[in-house]
């Protein structure tokens, strides 16, 4: 006779013995690591919540304070690596495994331990694959989840960052799994509940606030007069050509400029109401002056900014926020969002080879993929039409008809040289010396180049769609790679062919002059004048301020 | 100076026109018309949930009661578009676009409807698709939602068919919207919470309890020899070679011969623990003898199905339940599930076209996509590997490399005659003549060809991954096509071509005896034998007991 009934029991095995360090499912910060001890079983899998933005910190210092001898061979599944602590897991012997999506400032040290054998990679994700597998065969025993505040009863209000937690709560604690929640503050009452009680095991009032990092702050100081000209060249000659009214923009420096000038390059194009009206977006400063313009209708949010909270909340009707009045976010439902309603993803990347598969890997930094792949991918169970992704899929089919499906508009923008005058351009993506090194199946590769529509540099924009070959495509993007050893083997003939079937188009092409690329163009052209824009409501975090 | 907060004020507004009717949150059902002629406008976005199962039907005659002079032009944006009552509200001028997935037994009354221009079609969605426009440009303004049972403060238990309540409801209450929800029952404390009140503006307790149609269960008694014979080929021919663990299944009896076959046919094989052990999937009672004979690691499901929740109350280890022991379903997040974390698609499907493409469009009746075009689609932006998948993908590469990536198993199971002898293989889709009729720009097709791997016929398996051309694979479509017109028009040589290649596979080229192929092997052979199996925890539907 089979037991089928194994995962309950073991829950209420571990319950029990959590129960004498927490007060109902209140547990003192002090009791946290001894509570860790009786919840978590070496083999387990815990998802340490790690998101883009939010770190339940205070949790991971504590997982990282048990004995090894207790509690080993960990399997971390979480969106995030992004923390000290959460590399001290690996070091220690605490943890052993990792699926993960996203590492950020972790990305160096996570290729250092994957060389030295400290870390058994599952996989790298893009972050709603790793949520999917939650449901199917990655589901958490344990989740250890960040929150703004909670009751007594563990009702629990996330904030702004809403981010992941949902996701990870519901495969945890519908599958007999232990839920805790780190939280800055217990109180009697939340102000609304993002997670019902009833899915919450445990509540540990932190020490310090659960740490947030800004990560989609670009200031418009730093934005170079080359990102504008690119911005200008992405405006005429995407924007304005396919009118894509649904989309994200990626956090570089170049879409930060094509922010910037919607107000101004973008309204002289006649462009307002006609393009990116509706946005999943991160709550991006830079959008402050377009949305203040009247250029935006809706908003919804993978997580939130620092600074942006006061802003968000006075534009209800372009956010998403609660009824206490703070934004809701979702990194779920938001890059769901990307994939299936939006017409445009366009975002900037490190490398791009001759196929058009573009990397952020460098041979010692593994950074993961976070959204990118997702929002960066044509999904092809998309039904429903758009002008946008209509005109991007007759272009690829070379025509129209019944059974010539759109085509989401997948957007690189690079410049040809990038930080340390490296190429962005190059025959083979660093990211497969990388895969030899590892003995990886699949090279981490950001966007493969047969999603890629567009790719934006200085020099033009080379169209992937009305290129009919693989030596269509070299040409096209040798024909854009200005000065870079790809850029300088371009055949010129057959790039002057390229441009004149409109694949290569250059800014004179456009109409675009490199002489109006400066930065007068732009709606902002530092923090303070985000701060103008906002009516003082956007507060931006001091390192952002030099005033 | 522009109000951004028109929506927060027009949301008060219509609370306070609405608060006389209730009492705090409760709302007598007598007064729910009245109520709801407060809150909801003419031009609103509704949500009326009609999901693939779970119907807010009590709403819905509520709103139907409207005068049409005070509401009209409401634009629905549901799911399922399945009562009577859908209809009426376009029919009786209340409503006037729609946007939609599913019609199931409304899908003449919606080809009517379209055709004598009384429903505006915005788009037919696959599932997720119209999930993620919920939060982009199709958010509703008011949702008039379904559950089990709610307290005065609107705590809500979805019960076994939470379906699509989360998604609905986040993307309503959190953009100042308004969430009406029916309920069985109002108590004094819900069995757990799946929705906090918080979300939830107010509960009518609905004269009877909300309409839910077992749509999953498959009569072993009506599974034929045909069927019997395609499953073992698949198990032959796909599970064996290409070893899928995580999957999921259509609705047809194709696939429920696969699943009755697992214990008998599939342990013969030696293919227990090494295929179909994590599943996205309805709870379909055929799978019981594969469960209860240890085939089943996990399953998540979209929803749940009549008849079957005691038995998974009684299987939490493998379905995902609550702490009240009741099963937790979820259609976005399994739909992502069968998105990024399975291995295989396979399904039925009514109409193959000799690129692949496949319908279940008739002239007459639009069923909708449901979640076909998600499931069965190749997601671009998966970047973990598994054997099948890699296999999969290097085939149709010819080879394997660090850029090659892998790809779904999308498997057509198909009878080369349907029902009432219609051939299934067509030169022409009939989705394509409803397309010209409608003026739709894209066909409706359920799965287009590009993404199909293997089709499935009583005469062999097309892969289609070997294929590297459209002749290829219009030749490799009539080998298998039987003696249907498109079958009996095959190039005989360029058929036997593609078997030596290994593109064609006759059930004697895998092994499979079709002698052998008949009841004999189905693990249960009634609906009783089901209920045994379950140790009798399973209760079929009354229509399917007949003892």
């Amino acid at each position: 006779m089979r037991d089928w009934t194994r995962q309950k029991t073991e829950r209420a095995t571990r319950m029990d013995a959590a129960a004498p360090f927490a007060d109902g499912k209140v547990v003192a910060a002090d009791n946290a690591t001894d509570m860790l001890r009786r919840v978590i079983k070496s083999g387990d899998r815990v998802c340490l919540e790690g998101d883009n933005q939010k770190q339940a910190d205070f949790l991971a210092s504590c997982l990282a304070q048990v004995d090894p001898a207790d509690i080993h061979d960990l399997h971390i599944v979480q969106s995030g690596l992004v923390l000290p602590e959460h590399l001290d897991l690996f070091r220690l012997g605490i943890a052993k495994k990792l699926d993960f999506s996203y590492s950020g400032p972790q990305s160096g040290a996570i290729a250092r331990a994957l060389d030295q054998g400290k870390i058994e990679l599952g996989a790298i994700h893009t972050y709603i694959e790793l949520f999917a597998r939650y449901y199917v065969d990655l589901t958490p025993n344990v989740a250890l989840i960040a929150g703004v505040c909670a009751d007594r009863d563990g009702n629990l209000y996330t904030g702004p960052n809403t981010e992941d937690t949902p996701t990870i709560v519901e495969a945890t604690a519908y599958k007999s799994g232990v839920v805790i929640a780190q939280v800055n503050k217990i109180v009697d009452k939340v102000p609304r509940v993002d997670i019902p009680g009833d899915q919450i095991d445990f509540v540990v009032e932190a020490p310090r606030p659960f740490y947030v990092e800004p990560l989609f702050t670009r200031d418009p100081g730093a934005v170079t007069d080359s990102q504008i000209l690119m911005a200008m060249i992405a405006l005429k000659g995407i924007y304005a050509e396919y009118r894509p009214k649904r989309l994200n923009h990626g956090i570089g420096f170049a879409t930060a400029a094509i922010e910037l000038l919607l107000p101004t390059y973008g309204e002289k194009l006649g462009l307002r109401g006609e393009v990116a009206t509706h946005w999943a977006l991160n709550p991006h400063p830079t959008l402050i002056p377009a949305i203040e313009s009247g250029w935006v209708e809706q908003i919804h949010c993978f997580g939130s900014e620092v600074g942006m909270d006061r802003y968000m909340s006075a534009r209800p009707d372009v956010y998403f926020t609660g009824k206490d009045g703070t934004l809701r976010s979702n990194r779920l439902m938001c890059q769901n969002a990307g994939l299936y309603a939006c017409d445009m993803f366009i975002g900037s990347t490190l490398q791009i080879d001759l196929a058009g598969n573009s990397s952020t890997v460098t041979p010692d930094r593994i950074a993961g993929f976070g959204g990118a792949p997702n929002m960066g991918s044509d999904a092809h169970g998309r039904r429903h039409v758009s002008d946008a992704w209509l005109k991007a899929g007759r272009e690829a089919a070379g025509g129209a008809g019944p059974l010539v499906r759109g085509r989401k508009l997948v957007v690189q923008m690079v410049e040809t040289f990038g930080e340390g005058m490296k190429p962005a351009f190059v025959e083979e993506l660093d990211s497969l010396a990388l895969a030899r090194k590892l003995n990886m199946e699949l090279a981490p590769v950001m966007i493969f180049g047969d999603d890629v529509t567009h790719i934006v540099t200085e020099e033009g924009i080379a169209n992937l769609l009305l290129c009919r070959n693989a030596d269509d495509v070299e040409q096209a993007i040798r024909g854009v790679a200005g000065y870079t050893p790809v850029g300088m083997a371009r055949d010129r003939a057959k790039v002057e062919a390229l441009r004149q079937r409109g694949v290569i188009r250059r800014p004179e092409d456009l109409g675009v002059d490199p002489m109006e690329a400066n930065r007068n163009l732009l709606a902002a052209r530092s923090i303070r004048d985000l701060v103008t824009w906002s009516d003082g409501l956007y507060s931006p975090p001091s390192k952002f301020r030099n005033w």
